[in-house]
């Protein structure tokens, strides 16, 4: 084994001066992947060196999330020691179910959550850890359902039509999410949003009023902070009223915004946290902890039980039900993704999340204001948080996107901004440069010179 | 980044040497634990050598699941280079959405998929990899509710009972699940087993005819191939011909028993396996990959994609949609859990695997003629798998198990036999000798001697 972990150190070694030296890398075509090398499963075991030398290739070939050439995502890039935490979370292999088999990483899970609910203005809250933001909203989404009908956990839908609202620019998550648990998609309901993208409160008071008097149950409003391409924040105040006012549950989708809330300034966005009953915030976006590493906070402690507890006489035998999380958690085996967390936020410390953030921040600003001075390149909007929409009159996004990849240019991605399908660019690694931002521009204009007109930029 | 990668290194060969040289493990108190270091998170980072101190400290204090003096669970122990893949992946930080940012990652779990359902004998099926066996079970519960219902994705239960089946011995995740996809808990109906801990078949078809009566929509019987505490294995085929005359959907939760499609032998414990449209398969637990790495395996291709599929625009804008399986997932981004496993399968292959599941069976018989040889101990079953159930009469299980754990002499749990409340031992780890089994049993022969007789040892 010591040998083998000697060999990664290297790999990890050789990954890293790549990823620093040479950002780019040209795209594979799936039919291309394997030339060379043997994905199979083999019947007879490869030596050690063998393996180790099939890994260097999986590592070669595989798309450098944190290069910095990839602004494709909501992730990219490394917190501090992040990746540390998560190595050794590996090799110690916790499961987060009871404090007997987690020991000190139950108790320093507690410690985010209860620091991420302050942080949200859930005084006396709890957390719980999922893998991705998906499932996070899934969970908030039950415990609204629970509320809004007691006994739908036991008995069902017992005939009753519970209805949910989102807004048109909120993650597809949430519709999945309302077919997986019952309530059925098509009474999860698009709101429509302002010319800012977030969701008009009129528009969800007069749905929530045409669907009573249909004699749905309205149950769960999500409140989406930072939509995936356009990056608006939901009036979480406005939303707040209405869910007061018809006694509807408010979970706020932060997989990508919530990390806000550690910032003096940029927290506002977020105004009115403490007003919702449940709270999606994935460290593993802005806060570079590789993935998954998602929270969902309640503002509630006890509902997490209420909704997840089970009788396991199996598990479920020593300290007390707050030591042991499994039994407020979806799932049974849980990986341990607090380690990792803790580890970076003890090397930063809330100050440095701050600056993180700030520069996260600034680098889409920057990106704005060289492209709406460049003569070549059409703003979408004035980017508010740290998704930019650009686009080059004449020609396909899409296709920029495409042969950026090809030729190893940049990683790139492309969104509806309004009426224009545009190249969409995250500034989520803060380890990038406002030359390198300059270098993707150059080449995005460069990339659309060489192809022809496109019959239609607009969406 | 590299010196934090070397120091990283170093703590993990201190582990690896404690575990290898220490396996003994004293019980630490939730309250004692935090004695002498501070879990909380500053608002100030530290620097890399204090944050590198804090790790060590939190490594000394989790309990060593891959020692050898743990027989808690089932997962114990790490296959050969496992971790290596696992630690290359958290530093990789793939997303498993689409090829694009997973690229040969994709492929390789393509590979894991193709080979398990061949094992399986789903001829053209699919999979997909989840975060643990509970959410695996949760897509197949799914998978069997839609079809049973079709417009239940999109509208709901629209008035209709539905029921699911599973043993008396099967595991909770399945009526947690029941609960979370709105079929309700109640409708999650416990069948009894035969003495043997195995589904009774015919109460079984009793319990659908009484439901159909009822005006019930039976949907879906969940088969357990490895009970959580005897270890039992559902008989598939009668299960399968109940299913085909009922037309119910059959899932087998496979979590632990899964692996046993290895072995050219025991793989007779899930005769009938091709006969189910859908199969929990855990490789964190008999495989020894790092957790988790649940798969979830489909006869029908297609099925999938009509669960889960969404309309994500930002995100799927290349390749075919096999090569996005974001599209037939229940997440969103999604950790590569599929590097560990493939890259130990490189190591072992199909051979290795088998072996390992002989040296994993070949304790539990061991542990059997041991425990019945020994005056002082009571064997509850002979069994025919990997958990173990004895005791010692006239004293209480779960009282020897904490004293066994307070001392470090094991870390171990106990479970309902029958009428007795029994220690469970678990031969997981195959670098357990025969040798630490005989040392584990003198030390809850000589823990139980210091204890009081037992008011009460039966359930």
């Amino acid at each position: 084994m010591d040998s083998v972990l000697a060999e990664i150190l290297t790999i990890a070694d050789e990954l890293l001066r790549t990823e620093k030296e040479s950002p780019r890398a040209p795209k594979i075509r799936a039919e291309d992947m394997a030339l060379g090398f043997d994905l199979s499963l083999p019947a007879t075991g490869k030596s050690e060196a063998e393996v180790l030398d099939l890994l260097r290739q999986v590592v070669k070939r595989t798309p450098k999330t944190s290069g910095r050439r990839f602004f494709n995502q909501l992730f990219a890039g490394r917190a501090p020691m992040a990746t540390a935490g998560e190595m050794l979370a590996s090799l110690l292999n916790s499961s987060m179910y009871t404090y007997k088999v987690g020991g000190p990483n139950i108790l320093l899970e507690w410690e985010l959550s209860k620091k991420m609910c302050s942080c949200a203005g859930f005084k006396d809250g709890d957390g719980t850890f999922l893998p991705g933001g998906s499932l996070a909203n899934l969970v908030g989404m039950v415990l609204g359902r629970n509320r809004a009908l007691p006994g739908f956990r036991e008995k069902g839908a017992q005939g009753k039509r519970l209805t949910m609202y989102v807004s048109t620019n909120g993650h597809y998550s949430v519709r999945k999410n309302a077919g997986l648990i019952g309530i059925g998609r098509e009474n999860c309901i698009d709101v429509a949003v302002d010319e800012n993208g977030r969701m008009d409160p009129a528009a969800l008071q007069r749905q929530i009023e045409r669907d009573l008097k249909e004699g749905a149950l309205p149950a769960v409003v999500i409140a989406t902070s930072g939509t995936t391409v356009r990056g608006s924040f939901d009036s979480i105040p406005d939303l707040a009223d209405i869910c007061q006012k018809f006694g509807l549950w408010l979970h706020i989708d932060g997989a990508v915004g919530g990390t806000l809330l550690l910032h003096p300034q940029y927290r506002d966005f977020l105004t009115g946290s403490e007003r919702a009953d449940s709270l999606t915030w994935d460290a593993h976006k802005m806060m570079g902890i590789p993935l998954t590493c998602s929270a969902l906070l309640v503002k509630d402690p006890e509902i997490l039980f209420d909704s997840f507890k089970e009788v396991a006489d199996y598990l479920f035998q020593a300290d007390s039900d707050h030591l042991n999380p499994g039994n407020r958690s979806i799932q049974c085996g849980r990986r341990n993704d607090a380690l990792k967390l803790w580890t970076a936020w003890q090397r930063l410390g809330d100050e440095g999340w701050a600056q993180r953030i700030e520069k996260q921040m600034s680098l889409s600003r920057y990106a704005a204001k060289r492209i709406s001075q460049h003569p070549k390149l059409v703003l979408c909007e004035q980017p508010s948080f740290i998704t930019v929409g650009f686009y080059v009159p004449g020609k396909s996004s899409a296709e920029i996107c495409e042969q950026l990849h090809v030729s190893g240019e940049a990683v790139i991605g492309y969104g509806d901004y309004g009426e224009h399908q545009a190249i969409r660019l995250v500034t989520m690694n803060p380890e990038v440069s406002e030359a390198e931002i300059d270098a993707l521009l150059e080449a995005a204009v460069a990339t659309a010179a060489a192809l022809p007109a496109a019959a239609v930029t607009s969406t």
